[in-house]
């Protein structure tokens, strides 16, 4: 892909910060060092993360309590400077007792923040700086002096030693909320893959990624994986082949940083790289926690799905995998009062980046299955004879079907071609449930009848009918005494009214909109007053044929128009129906 | 745009509950429905909202206390059936007063959902709907019967309803809050813009928008907007010119739908439709302040920006005004405890699709400028000879300056050819700084030279050189008894000894890794044991040659490693500096 659209503003750093700081006003912006911080309790450790930007909600996103007390903002995929990093360092340092830095392995952070940390103790600061590394993208050999790079597990160390350091400063200190940032970062890995390169605001896009090949393992500066796959496989082979092995098995030397045992407590973090939807990070979660079970027997406790390290609207996701099981072991031998990694995982948190709501100790509601099971009955209203109705249905139906190929033309000068295909559908509802049909009561019949046009239609035809049909139902209900009510043409016109005032609820179409409102309305007005079936179909046959030459305004069209010399289509079904169930009226 | 690469996984819309409900443990999911639900009180109104699939948070992730009771959802980019919806009522109906559903106006849902609250009256359930349209793309004149479709303001009625109804419901009971629902939906609009249609899994990839051109006014299923816009404007532009006047320009009379004051109080959402960055996202929300504030006098009394409605991973945004004055005193007529919409939007909930996590009363701590302002000194330490440094600083800088054609050509071979031009910068950053130095200590006028250093030659190599720079001035305090104390070799290689070992706590480079530790470890080391200077830079130029032929471990290349038959540049750049002071040192 050579081409990308995106949009693009002035001094986007500046605004992006701005932006960030006027939707979260309790975190205070400094904006000639770019700087996002929030007030400390004095005698707690304030920690510090930062780098460049474009990994948002990274790192400001994780300043709040329970977790990061500031953080230090770059230009884009670039470390902040020294002089940045120290006076994070003093702001923060003002209101607690000592400051950890929290660095991704990128040897601009690390040098930067190294560097800034030295000085901070120079002017008798207390001040430590933990390096994390989580990628096993990069196995031994490759990474082996410089180490694993940081992805999305940094936000598990912000957020674990954030907790530590709110609950357990006073008495572990800055070199306790050290200790517990080297555990989270030994327990975890995590792996990326990526479509293609993101796009970097203000900059040509590049890839070197043919429109067949994707990334494996791709950093979050675009930077080279494990290797590029082509095709580009179907994403839960993605996962199942390349990703999960890369994590988890302990036959590939090179990566293998990290044992899981099967009774390991496990957290599962799918993270969005920036440009995946919503709607696909979580399916994602769900494919990855099936194939930890089915291939290794892992059972994740807790799943995170969210977007917490971005490179930008990167077209990727990544896989991070805490063994909490392995932390909380590790936790418990250095802090008596630390009994899991998940306690401090889910301790309470405002920081704006923080995806996690519920926790695992939370429970849904349980589900009354009888809800579910219960078919809905509307209340028996109205006798009637199956069979005579039975055969009116029968009738209409058959006249639908015999009159589809004409619809159907008509349709296809007008509209998208479905719409008797649609009818017949719904014709078909009918007649193949005929003998489902309630045979105590019409008012239960009808509803049934709504329920099996509803299915069989779908869209929004099948809505309309559906409430047309219910309306009717309901009309009954209201207008017989009880389930003993013979229905004559008398009660059948007022529930008909009913009905019809309960579609005009759905939809503002009326007659001479050129839907099958044209033939519907006129039907039941010549019959209320006339109690004439006959006269009613006329009626509506002369309503379908009035709006010839008009302009659409409802239906697949809908705000359109289409101009048409023919009636509706939906109306001329309509009228066949009612013609059929006249034949057989007689 | 003809292609476009996506992540895709079998059953995708179960895929995606199923892991929704995984990362949202205190949900309960029903599978064969697609609801998502929790836990209401008894005596509270619940609400329940809903729609076709792809517009992730809405509607799950407004399901939460104070917001969503339930979210039914359908497939994708379509209305859930009846069935489903009476289900969602009748859980919800179990363990709440009544039940309001909450609609976006799109033909399908509406008919659906009011066909299913006709169902449930019809079972004894007191239950009303609320239709919400926000978008103003979407004229009077083409929308007028169908109405306003729904955007993002669409979970601002959730939101605002779901506090009135956590907080008033034994009160104002069902009416209640159906009314608040309505004073939302009348106090909102919103347009969207995107760059181009959206992918929808499972579908081809298909769009009418060339590479130039891109809609205004999109609706969340691809739909026409206003007009195609080509070219394609700078994002500050479409804002001003197109987007605001749509909502705000009261002569445009077609989309007039809502009156603002000067003064105001007016809730700005920014809302991402899935593929555009974090990063973008709040630098959109600060720009468009800055325009609100430059043509119409707004300034919003709260800034939300995330993702909240999307279209998938759609490349575009909306912009949502909401009149809170407007709205807060039409609650105020009607419900005399209600302050304020504000009070509602802000009140607390557990949903997580919602973005808010600190509200226009938080206040950040205040800036200590002093910090920022104050020079950072460090400890006095060394009497040394200012003319003689500087003397010996200008001559290594030229000798740099002179051998930076060789330094570059070498780099072109082995690197990527800005190690010359960098090693002048950073030279350049000391002579040109030179009458800033501190004559009082050589440990400040060093810790100087390493602040310079940083910002002249930036990078990985500027971070480099500023810590052996600021180790040595570290090394300097460490062995000097005072700032009176004569700086000897003896001191000085001591304060070497302590540079190198700082800055091997921040790379793990040694001789032989091909960067300027070639030369700079032999050179300390000489000069360590026999205080020569001489002999000192002559291990330098033999420990900078030793490594032709070997592979570069460091530096641009660092993961892969060029094979290179030369020196490393930046080590002969060092020798060069040494040499050039050598000169004037004689």
């Amino acid at each position: 892909m050579s081409e990308i659209k995106s949009f693009e503003v002035s001094d986007p750093v500046n605004h992006s910060l701005k932006g960030f700081a006027l939707a979260n006003p309790s975190l205070t912006l400094v904006e000639e060092e770019k700087i996002l911080f929030r007030k400390t309790d004095k005698s707690k450790v304030g920690l510090i993360a930062g780098g460049g930007c474009g990994h948002e909600p990274t790192h400001a996103g994780f300043v709040g309590h329970g977790a990061l007390s500031a953080a230090v903002c770059g230009e884009i995929f670039a470390s902040p400077s020294t002089k940045q990093i120290l006076h994070a360092i003093q702001l923060v340092a003002e209101n607690s007792s000592s400051v950890l830095l929290i660095v991704k392995n990128y040897t601009g952070d690390v040098l930067h923040f190294g560097l800034s940390a030295e000085r901070a103790r120079a002017l008798g600061i207390d001040c430590r700086v933990v390096v994390v590394g989580d990628d096993v993208a990069v196995g031994r050999e490759k990474g082996g002096m410089v180490g694993r790079r940081a992805l999305a597990g940094t936000v598990l160390v912000h957020k674990i030693t954030g907790a530590f350091a709110e609950k357990y400063s006073d008495k572990y200190g800055l070199e306790g909320a050290e200790k517990v940032a080297h555990i989270v970062n030994d327990n975890l890995v995590s792996i990326n893959s990526s479509l293609d390169h993101c796009k970097v605001p203000g900059r040509k896009y590049e890839t070197e990624l043919s429109s067949k090949q994707m990334e494996l393992g791709m950093g979050i500066h675009n930077e080279p994986g494990v290797h590029v796959l082509e095709p580009i496989p179907p994403t839960e082979e993605l996962i199942e082949k390349y990703m999960l092995p890369k994590m988890l098995d302990p036959s590939d030397k090179d990566r293998h940083f990290l044992d899981f045992n099967k009774n390991d407590e496990v957290v599962l973090l799918i993270d969005n790289l920036g440009g995946v939807s919503n709607f696909m990070i979580t399916a994602i979660a769900s494919v990855t926690v099936e194939l930890l079970k089915k291939n290794y027997g892992i059972t994740p406790v807790q799943v995170i799905a969210g977007t917490v390290m971005t490179s930008f609207n990167g077209n990727g996701f990544g896989i991070t995998l805490l063994n909490a099981s392995g932390a909380s072991k590790q936790l418990q031998n250095d802090f008596e009062e630390v009994n899991s990694v998940l306690d401090l995982l889910n301790a309470p948190t405002d920081a704006p980046g923080w995806p996690v709501k519920s926790t695992p100790g939370d429970k849904g509601p349980s589900v009354n299955t009888e809800i579910l099971e219960k078919e809905v009955k509307v209340k028996d209203a109205g006798a009637y004879d199956y069979d005579t109705f039975a055969k009116w249905m029968k009738a209409g139906a058959e006249a639908v079907i015999k009159a589809e190929p004409h619809i159907t033309s008509l349709d296809n000068k007008v509209g998208d071609g479905d719409c008797g295909y649609t009818l017949v559908a719904g014709v078909k509802g009918i007649t193949e449930n005929l003998d489902k049909l309630s045979r105590k009561s019409l008012s239960e019949a009808i509803a049934q009848i709504s329920d099996f046009i509803e299915s069989s239609m779908g869209g929004t035809s099948g809505g309309l009918y559906s409430i047309l049909i219910s309306g009717f139902s309901h009309g009954l209900i209201q207008v017989c005494d009880n389930e003993k009510t013979e229905v004559t043409p008398e009660i059948t016109s007022k529930a008909f009214d009913i009905a019809l005032e309960t579609l005009y609820k759905y939809t503002k179409a009326r007659p001479g909109a050129s839907t099958m409102i044209d033939a519907l309305e006129p039907f039941i007005k010549e019959f209320s007053s006339t109690k004439d079936f006959n006269k009613a179909v006329a009626a509506a046959e002369k309503g379908a044929k009035s709006t010839a030459g008009t302009e659409a305004k409802f239906g697949r069209a809908s705000y359109v128009g289409d101009s048409s010399d023919f009636e509706d289509p939906g109306a001329v079904g309509l009228v066949e129906f009612m013609k059929g169930v006249q034949s057989a009226y007689k």
